[in-house]
């Protein structure tokens, strides 16, 4: 049971995960007509996951988590808390309901040492990500990893470093996550990026290159999804913008401005033209 | 005296500017029918000034440089040791024979505070900014304010930012300096950034989406050669790309792999194709 | 009183411009919120202009007028044919309150001699676009030149020719009108035919490059608006999409089988796509 | 024995190929480093097919030849004149060690009849291209199929349309052909041609959107070249550019003006630039 379809992170709702957020974000999924939710979890042992499936289910929409490590238990500083924190999360999110966890999964925004990721360095990544891909795939879940930019992590910044740590842990459960606002950084042009992940390739967000509202920015959209196209991809699309921020997470982002004049813009001509997009290339 | 045509900037050969990079660095502009360089200057007080000038007046090539202040020495958190730091460097770009000093000459590599920008913050820039740049004009030079990612300062990341800054400080020989890097992950548009500065901007870096060749990336080049033309643009247009990054450096910039598979393709490719572009837009 | 804002070409609705089609199309106008109709004329004799113009006028809705030349009434043969078809044109145009009347008013859709242009053709046409440009403005009207492509016409396939045209000419209410269907396959650049037109370029179509739905095209559609707000145009857009075309005109445009699924998705899906890359670079 | 790597169309040099345009172009040819060379025949009779041989040979240049039928010679008015002109051409393509023989081979340049395509136009068709096929097959070369734009024919103008005509004969030796600059005009996004294509596609020609020098036009090349790299494209790419066309020609073509300053810039400036690209994209 993969994802597949249109979904929306919650961060365009909310990036607190409570009552009142899912309560919102589930019925907005609805009216823009969403087939799935991302939902991002800061702190997974806030979130009431019962609450949430039941929300979900009774509106029939489906959803994915997602999140980065703490940056003091990454699986290259402190790679038990790593597992442990990430197991965690795969237990709320299986409580959920979620089909998939994805992100950062293998390690945290803002990892960064100041020089080139090392053997070392991927040793035990790998290492943690095997394990939690195992406990994911115990739970029915698939697991992703997400590449980001320079700026984010210094060890997967594109979709080749992503699909060599897949290779490497070679678990059917793991697969690739791309994203167009990483990828118009860091991809030597936008279908290089889809095609060298290819078949790992089972989730995508679909950013604005400056994280506000698809379609009025400078992501070339025509190769994004004519080399989905050419794939064959049949994931999860999820449009992300950074529109609701709070300060705590404003840092992280950094996001000092606000990226889109509305929620309301994001979700009616974003949304609508990403959807535009899809269907000129025969991907809904 | 402005500064025109087309420019490399020196991380192509060398981060640090001494006797031999500036040897080389000249000779490859001769080489590569390079109009001027732009020097980076990570420590002002090492540049052997004299000899940098009579090696570019020998060969013909014209220099503006630039910098990043020091994160302890901001307008914001020491305003007269970043004053200082600007005048030594003026004095030193003087005796080089630049036409212009720019850059993050406004603040730091890594200058973010977690918040977003304070009128507070914009004050103090504004202070400095205005001494220094009144300081360039005594010596005959401009003064050039670039907007860099989110990800490198908090204060200046679009080419309206940067404009407000300038019509704040009102100095004639100050100007906008953009980047094609950095305009791709913040603005709506890249023709929206240029227009947005548009007889302001007396300066643009050339840069690839992911910093390696021009060309063979993300970035949208008919958009910015277009609205060069359309807003008539005579100043400098410097190709930037950091394949020469030495570990020290690699980190403020982020620059995690190798963005280029060598300095010729750079050269040869991305110089010849911006060259290509400018003239299908009657720029060159 | 000049043209401004969003129009649609009547080619959406109905080729034949009867009561029927005025009715139909100008409630649509109000439905999709379109500022102007440009209403083409097939045979200008048989439009009922105080119909259409009452109509209009009562929703509020603005017309321009368009044609090309019969093959057998042509500046270039048969000038004074040409010359009378026009003022005829005008006339009815003006009854209908039209503000101006534009297309291939030169010549004719399928001019073409197997060879280049010659002077003695331009001669022949300057002369008749100048009495016919004058006979508009005693009516208080604009007269518009539209580039067309090489298969078209061989006289006026680029902005650079449509210009030249109008500076010959010389009269204050003349302009260029430029097509992006056919700026797609002459121009060097969508932005190069923008502004080599400039103050000249007071009408567009906004037309897919396959004539069929806006957005689901080829057009580099961030060119043709960043140019647009590069040149600071305040004339009217109009999207033009050839889905309704009976057999007699379907040979003259080359229209062989449907270019778009639906007047609705071109008018829905195209328009809202249209108006929101207008939005992006500030036009509206 | 497939065509691979870049080619260049003999237009580039001549339109008509006699002993004097066969020794320049491939004189050309190697200076330029292109594989083969697309060897137009205006009148199969007239060439001297052992010249040419030997100097390939000598050359080590491959070849390609392309046609278009004569109006009075098609399958849809006269089949058995149109299978003989066939045959005869690609008597002489075998001659000259051609390993395929593509372009119009289907119709004219100029067949259109007014109305839409009929099944009786495809049906009459795809028996003259079964038979002219199987005659190319015993001579072992490929015979491919080259969609053209809605002015030049109205028979085959979309990908999609070249793939159905080649799934109808179904021969091994068929091909589709597909072109840019006719893509730019009939497809809804390049890469959907390309796609639709997918293993049909054994040959492309790279021709800017003005047929001059591609990389200084409309066309969005990575889509293109992300698109080829998608299906694992391994046929020749040869530019197209029509530079020197005798007036007799001119008409077929519709050239009305220079397309590109000079011979030199389409072949230093394009195949460079089209040859970039198709490294940035991992086909060479």
């Amino acid at each position: 049971m993969s994802i597949r379809g249109f979904g929306v992170h919650t961060a365009m709702w909310a990036m607190e995960w409570n009552r009142a957020a899912a309560e919102f974000a589930i019925l907005e999924a609805v009216k823009y007509d969403i087939d799935f939710l991302e939902i991002t979890m800061l702190d997974p042992q806030a979130v009431d996951a019962a609450h949430t499936r039941a929300q979900l289910e009774a509106s029939n929409v489906a959803c994915v988590t997602s999140l980065g490590l703490p940056l003091d238990k990454l699986p290259t500083n402190d790679p038990q808390a790593a597992l442990d924190f990430l197991k965690s999360a795969l237990d709320v999110s299986s409580a959920m309901g979620a089909r998939a966890m994805s992100g950062v999964l293998y390690g945290g925004i803002g990892q960064r040492t100041g020089e080139r990721p090392t053997e070392t360095e991927y040793d035990a990544t790998a290492r943690v990500v095997e394990k939690a891909a195992a406990y994911a795939r115990a739970r029915g879940m698939d697991f992703g990893l997400e590449a980001v930019n320079r700026y984010e992590n210094h060890l997967i910044n594109t979709a080749d470093q992503a699909v060599r740590m897949c290779e490497r842990v070679g678990a059917e459960n793991i697969f690739v996550h791309l994203d167009t606002y990483h990828m118009n950084i860091e991809e030597k042009g936008l279908a290089n990026g889809i095609l060298r992940a290819r078949e790992h390739l089972r989730y995508i967000h679909l950013s604005a290159s400056d994280r506000g509202t698809p379609g009025m920015d400078t992501i070339q959209w025509d190769e994004v999804f004519g080399a989905l196209a050419a794939i064959g991809f049949k994931g999860g699309m999820a449009m992300e913008s950074f529109i609701t921020v709070p300060s705590q997470i404003a840092s992280a982002l950094s996001v000092w401005r606000d990226v889109a004049p509305s929620r309301e813009e994001v979700l009616t001509d974003g949304l609508g033209f990403l959807k535009m997009k899809a269907r000129q290339y025969g991907l809904i």
